[in-house]
């Protein structure tokens, strides 16, 4: 399948499409035969690898343990708890029939004789279905706290999707804590928090402003939702991941109640905390450009790519026999790279496709090369090219990774920085939503502002943040709507 | 929760029994709130996860990647391979809507407006989902092969289910590949059978036949079906995993066709194959004993406890100290280990729950121990003590669990070659089967006699084996039922 580079839209002529083209052309997913269920490419599925084995081994340091619950939910479950079931049970695929039969015309119908008693919901999220079985594993307080994540794939009925970034089926990973009191889940939740954030940063090179969610935007269920959100190149705010402190409600809705210290019944405390595919489309958008993708060094799955130019088979075993100690010893560095000596497609055709694929480092080889004992290297994040001697050239490959993974995440910062901008007044917050970016502006507090905000201008609380962006922003102020009193500047952004 | 080992039921009193038993009280597994659906706890999911990562590792040095395909498949795709629709069509999970409403009596129904134009099937198996995804990506013999992997969820509404042997939902890989040519793709299947029957014996440590299935038992849909065959320790056989030639059956369902190398357009040929959950039920069946599970070195969370036992919070103190540095020495040979010093279980306790969960070996540390400069080293195989200096012990450890590994894989496999026999007559053989084990007899070929011995006996044609296991047994011969004649022996067995 040709690579079709003049054909992936410009950021600047049209951001969306280009997203859209750019997941599709670098092989990463597609849309299946399932309405708003994508297929996950193998290019695309080796970099969501990347970020599961970091993740999990971030979640085991931290003393958590993986399990596996139910796909399916009983439908009376989404109603224990109030707010979850008006936040998770509208649209949902609803399992009513367990058997088919053949159909007289050709094919095969539903059985009715096979109707379900209870109806069973795929699960959009599973607290309910673990809180459940928590109940029977939790009886004293010796047996807190219960450390738990999924790794697993859960369903919301999405009306309009977009790989990666809002589909029906995605992937994700849901932890799902208790605890004996409230403080050590708070505590939790926190933590979760900074790993997200230390995941995004140090590996997606994806700065993301820490905070709190307003009661408007929280998670169903929760007293208090933590997020990180991040900034896209054209402005809009992308929420990466959330942690939730959840109380007591999911422990009161399912009865999960643990002997205490003072040998007194009490409800457990919980959290929960997920992260997702859509963490796919913010790497994507955070760092690439009208040629593909830029990943992070520390998530390629191919983090060098060697590719020969030779004009004869004589000079392509040359260049291999070189190119083979160079593997080696760039291997043993533990660095993934890719050797590419096919000879079915053209030089020209390989650069435009490890280009598109957003392979940090490429390095060329010819004939000249052969004869200087040098090396052409590009670097993928701002595509300059020099030529260096072979000697060493694997410690240089090396610490030119980590300069990458440095300057994109750096790059990425100072866009976003240059993008934090405050409004005081309504007037002046309506002109500058326009122009993208993350607003900080005072707020009363109260849902009703806030959705009026959103009503006017599209605009959402992103979160509170836990630090200073800009000075002032944690002075009180008047709300820029209502004049109410207001004790620090909260973001606004239009979001995915 | 306290371990209470004088309840589990002895094998030699009732294996079945035993075996459930087993799976809840070592924490693997245990029953849902959805009905045939399991909980795979954090201690049986360590172990899945240890599977899942070694055999992803071979997946991946045998050239393969992995991807995501939809959970959901249109109800209409599941009959387009005629043999497949019989196969899978019946009992599975059917999602009809796709909302839920608030219901006026409280809690939430399913909103009838939500009725879906075509109903989706949660995936039984994903030949359909993939091969129509295939369709888009296949055009030349250059897109060829395609080896893809996926590690996913299925549903199989099962009416009787047993914890891993069998549940509605269970966790596998599915390998779905696409060849150019029939040799290949046949290549393929036996390829991956041998990587399935070489992670059984060198990590799980359980002797496996591998063969060809009879017509009867073959994947529905497929042309040959291989399989690797275990035997419990009750003298049943456990289908360990199996690898489908598909033909160009899916290829022609799905209008797959390329370009081949002669410029002409023909159909794809395929492979899938799978393992599965119910590799938890066959490592748990092979080894364990009447104390609890025995696991593989290989595969166990735990390779080595240390249990101190002190007198005082002083001796307590300078066992910690020695222990401290036995710990990071091991760890520095690979060795996953766990140092149990908490003071609210006794040192009996810990040992019986140890014993249960199977950890391959424990070391013990008491006060004259700390004097002798020694360590008691219990092995879990064998249960056999010994009291050893400290000196070298991490070596000697290492070299143990080689020993253990190795242990436990001679004595299944004796215990199997063991109860491999043969029967000459049907009465010979109906007598036999009573015993349980592998009964290598003459059959006719003929799904008729295969049926009628099924129906006798309850003993099925576990496989055509590739090699030989008693004199004799690839040579020709009449069959037992029918006096047809019979080229070589089949092995019989009942089954899970």
């Amino acid at each position: 399948m040709a690579v079709e580079l003049k054909n992936l839209t410009k950021r600047s002529e049209n951001y969306s499409q280009w997203y859209n083209e750019l997941v599709v052309k670098a092989d990463l997913a597609e849309q299946s035969a399932v309405r708003g269920c994508m297929v996950i490419k193998p290019y695309g599925y080796a970099i969501w690898e990347k970020m599961q084995r970091q993740l999990d081994d971030m979640f085991k340091e931290t003393g958590h343990v993986n399990a596996y619950f139910p796909l399916l939910i009983p439908k009376s479950f989404l109603s224990r708890e109030a707010e979850h079931v008006e936040g998770f049970a509208k649209e949902c695929a609803v399992v009513t029939h367990y058997r088919l039969k053949a159909d007289p015309n050709g094919g095969v119908v539903v059985d009715p004789a096979a109707k379900l008693e209870e109806e069973l919901i795929i699960r959009p999220t599973s607290e309910t279905i673990i809180w459940n079985t928590y109940k029977n594993w939790i009886n004293s307080y010796r047996d807190l706290p219960i450390l738990c994540n999924q790794w697993a794939n859960v369903f919301r009925w999405e009306m309009r999707t977009r790989l990666f970034l809002r589909t029906a089926e995605f992937l994700w990973q849901e932890g799902h804590t208790a605890h004996a009191t409230s403080e050590e889940a708070e505590a939790e939740a926190v933590k979760m928090l900074n790993v997200y954030a230390d995941f995004a940063e140090k590996y997606m090179a994806m700065p993301v402003i820490k905070g709190v969610k307003s009661a408007n935007e929280r998670f169903a269920g929760a007293l208090n939702t933590y997020t990180i959100e991040a900034m896209m190149q054209d402005g809009k705010a992308l929420q990466s991941g959330t942690s939730h402190f959840l109380g007591q409600n999911f422990a009161k809705a399912f009865d999960v109640q643990f002997v205490n210290k003072d040998n007194q019944l009490e409800y457990v405390w919980a959290t929960s905390w997920g992260v997702s595919t859509r963490l796919m489309g913010a790497l994507i958008m955070t760092h690439s450009d009208d040629n593909g993708l830029v990943l992070p060094p520390h998530l390629a799955p191919i983090q060098v790519v060697i590719v020969p130019i030779y004009r004869s088979a004589e000079m392509l075993a040359q260049i291999d026999a070189k190119v083979a100690g160079i593997v080696e010893r760039l291997k043993a560095l533990g660095i993934s790279v890719k050797y590419d000596n096919a000879d079915n497609k053209r030089p020209g055709f390989k650069f435009a496709d490890y280009e598109l694929k957003g392979v940090p480092v490429r390095l060329v080889i010819g004939g000249r090369d052969l004869e200087n004992n040098t090396v052409e290297v590009m670097r993928r994040d701002t595509l300059e090219k020099e030529t260096r001697t072979c000697d060493g050239i694997e410690e240089y490959v090396k610490a030119l990774l980590e300069e990458i993974q440095n300057n994109i995440y750096q790059k990425a910062q100072d866009y976003r920085n240059r993008r934090i901008t405050t409004a005081d007044s309504y007037d002046e917050f309506k002109e500058k939503i326009e122009q993208g970016g993350f607003i900080l502006a005072h707020w009363d507090g109260t849902t009703e502002t806030e959705l009026r905000i959103k009503e006017d201008t599209k605009a959402t609380i992103r979160c509170i943040p836990f630090e200073s962006y800009v000075p002032g922003d944690k002075e009180p102020g008047k709300c820029m709507v209502t004049g109410k009193p207001s004790p620090y500047r909260v973001i606004f952004a239009r979001s995915y």
